[in-house]
C-alpha cells in the first residue's frame, strides 16, 4: 500500500515519516497490518532527502488538483493530512489561510472520493477551534466559538471530515493537538511559536521573546507524544469514531511561568535571562482565546497517552532534538 | 439603500419581502432607519410579481460570481441569505447541497468583502446543525455534531460568517431556527416536510403520510414569527452580537402526537383522518437526531418573541394561509 504525508517537509511530518518508515506497516481497512511500499511526503517546499528506497518526495500546490491525484490513486491506504497554514500567518492573510486550511482539506477528501475506496484520512485539527466564554476544562460537548480564521478554518476541516466519513467517501479521524511544546528548529508564524522558543533558544544559548504574560496558561504535548497519538490514530478500528470523528488529545496544562521555571531548574538561571518579557497583545488575544484544558476521557478510554508533565516534555527536547546534549 | 433577499422566490423570502415592503425602512450601520430604495429579489426560479415599484426580480445562478455582483454593490445595506436546499434534498445530492449551502454562502460574503462597505446580512441556519448525543434542553455552548450534509453545511456557513463579521467583512448575524411550521405551499425535499404536511394537507381536505412516530419530539416556529425575527434579527446593533454571531431562536416544543391532537381539537377527527402513518427510517434518523428544545434566554434577553404554542401556531397558519377560512 501507499501512505501520504501532505506537509511532509515540516518538522511533524518528517518525525511521523521516520517512525512509519521504521514501524514499516500501517492497518488496513480490514485491521490487518500492511506493508507500506510507498511513502509519499507532499509538500510545497521540498521534503529533506530520506535514505530510504520507499520515499517519494513530491512537490507542488495542495490546491492543484492535477497534482494532488498524482499523489493519491488506488493504492493510498492511508493519508496524514499535516499541511497548513499556521495561526498567526491565517490571521494575517485571510485569502491564504482559506485556501490551503479549507479548500485543500476539502480538495484532498474529494480527490479520496473520486477513488471510491475510502482510504483512512488522519487530520490535525488545534485547540484555535475553541474560544469565546470557555470553561475551565473545556468538555467533549462544548460548543466551538473560535476567535481566529486559523481555528475557524481548522473547525470547518473537522466538519468536512466528519460528513465525508458518514457519507463513507473517507475513514477520516480528526485529532486535536494541543499546543505542540518543544518544536525543534526556527520561530515560525503561529501564535504559539513562543511556547517552543522560550524553552528552545534558551537551551541552545540564543535570545527569545516572550509575548505573553507569565500568568498565560497553555495547553501542551510534546512533538514525540504528538506522532505517536497520530500514528495510534491511525491504527484504531472506525468504531472508535462511530459517534463523533472529531478526538481531543490528552495536554498538559501549564502556565507560561511554570513552564520558564522547568526551563530554570532544567538549565539554570542564564538559560531564564534570554527570555525578553515584551507583551504582544495580538498574541496575547488569540493564545488567550484557546482553551486551557480539556477533558482526556474519551482519548484515555481510547487508550491515547500524553506526556507525563512539562518536566518531561522539556527532557523528550532534550533527547530527541538536542541528541541528548545541553 | 438596497436590500436583497436571496431564495427571494421562496415562501419565507416573499413574506420577508412584503413585510419588508410594508415597513419601508431597514437600520443601517449608524442604528438609523433608512429608507428602502430598491429590494431585489433573487432565485433561481422567477419570484412571484409584486407590484410594487421598488422591487426587482433577478433569476439566476447564486453561485455565478459575476451574477451576484449585479445583485449587490455598494448601496446594497442588507442582506437576507435565505436560498438553500434544504436537508433531504442535501442528502440526496451531495455536490447540490456543498455548492448551494456551502459554496454560495461564501461567494456572497467574498462579494461583499470585495465591496468593503461592510453590509449587514441576515443568515438562517438551523436545528440539524445539532445532532448526536444532545441533552434535553440544548444550550448556547452545547457542541455541533451534524448528522447530515444540510446540517453540516449549515454549520460552515455559520463559522463562516462568524469570521466574515470578526474581520469586519460584513455585519453578519446568523439565525438558527426552529422548524418551520406551518409552511404554505406544496411538500418539499425537506426532511421535516410532513412536519407543515400532517397540518396543511387535512386543513386542505387533502391526504398525507407521516414518515416519524407520534412521539418524535419537534421544535417549531410559525412563519409568521420567523419573518418578525429575521426583521428583529437585522435591526439589533452590531453589539448584541458582540461575542457570539449565532442565535438560537426561540420555538415551542411540541411531539407529533401532540401536533395531531391540536388539528383534531381545531378541525375535527375527519382531518386527523387523512393522516396516514408510514415510516421512513431515513427521515427518522435524520428529524430525530435533532434539538428537541433549546435554551432561550439569549433570544429572549435581545428581545426575540417565539409563537405562544402549537395551538397559536395553527391558527396564525389559518390566518395567514387559509384567508381565516376552514
Amino acid at each position: 500500500m501507499k501512505a501520504l504525508i501532505t506537509g511532509g517537509a515540516g518538522f511533524l511530518g518528517q518525525r511521523l515519516a521516520r517512525k512509519l518508515l521504521a514501524t514499516g506497516t500501517l492497518k488496513n481497512a480490514s485491521g490487518q497490518d500492511e506493508r507500506i511500499e510507498r511513502l509519499v511526503l507532499l509538500d510545497v517546499v521540498p521534503a529533506p532527502v530520506i535514505d530510504d528506497p520507499r520515499v517519494d518526495i513530491l512537490t507542488g500546490d495542495v490546491l492543484d488538483a492535477e497534482f494532488l491525484k498524482r499523489a493519491i490513486d488506488s493504492a493510498t491506504g492511508s493519508i496524514f493530512h499535516l499541511a497548513a497554514v499556521v495561526s498567526s500567518q491565517a490571521e494575517a492573510d485571510f485569502d491564504l489561510g482559506m485556501r490551503v486550511n479549507l479548500d485543500a482539506a476539502r480538495l484532498l477528501f474529494e480527490t479520496c472520493r473520486r477513488l471510491g475506496h475510502c482510504p483512512r484520512v488522519v487530520f490535525t485539527s488545534s485547540v484555535a477551534v475553541y474560544g469565546g466564554d470557555l470553561p475551565e476544562v473545556v468538555q467533549d460537548d462544548t460548543a466551538l466559538n473560535p476567535k481566529s480564521s486559523y481555528g475557524i478554518q481548522k473547525a470547518i476541516g473537522e466538519l468536512l471530515l466528519s460528513d465525508y466519513s458518514r457519507r463513507g467517501f473517507i475513514d477520516g479521524r480528526c485529532l486535536r493537538l494541543p499546543t505542540i511544546s518543544v518544536r525543534p528548529g526556527k520561530p515560525n508564524k503561529a501564535a504559539s511559536s513562543f511556547a517552543s522558543g522560550i524553552i528552545r533558544e534558551p537551551l541552545n544559548n540564543e535570545g527569545t521573546v516572550c509575548p505573553v504574560t507569565a500568568d498565560t496558561r497553555l495547553w501542551l504535548l510534546s512533538p514525540r507524544q504528538a506522532v505517536d497519538s497520530l500514528v495510534f490514530g491511525h491504527e484504531l478500528g472506525a468504531e472508535a469514531f462511530a459517534l463523533n470523528r472529531v478526538l481531543n488529545l490528552p495536554g498538559v496544562s501549564v502556565t507560561v511561568g511554570e513552564m520558564v521555571e522547568v526551563l530554570g531548574r532544567i538549565s539554570g538561571q542564564a538559560a531564564v535571562g534570554k527570555i525578553r518579557w515584551e507583551g504582544d497583545p495580538v498574541v496575547q488575544r488569540i493564545v488567550g482565546s484557546w482553551p486551557r484544558s480539556w477533558d482526556m476521557t474519551r482519548a484515555h478510554a481510547l487508550g491515547f497517552k500524553g506526556d507525563k508533565d512539562f518536566d518531561s516534555i522539556v527532557q523528550a527536547y532534550i533527547a530527541d532534538d538536542l541528541s541528548g546534549a545541553r
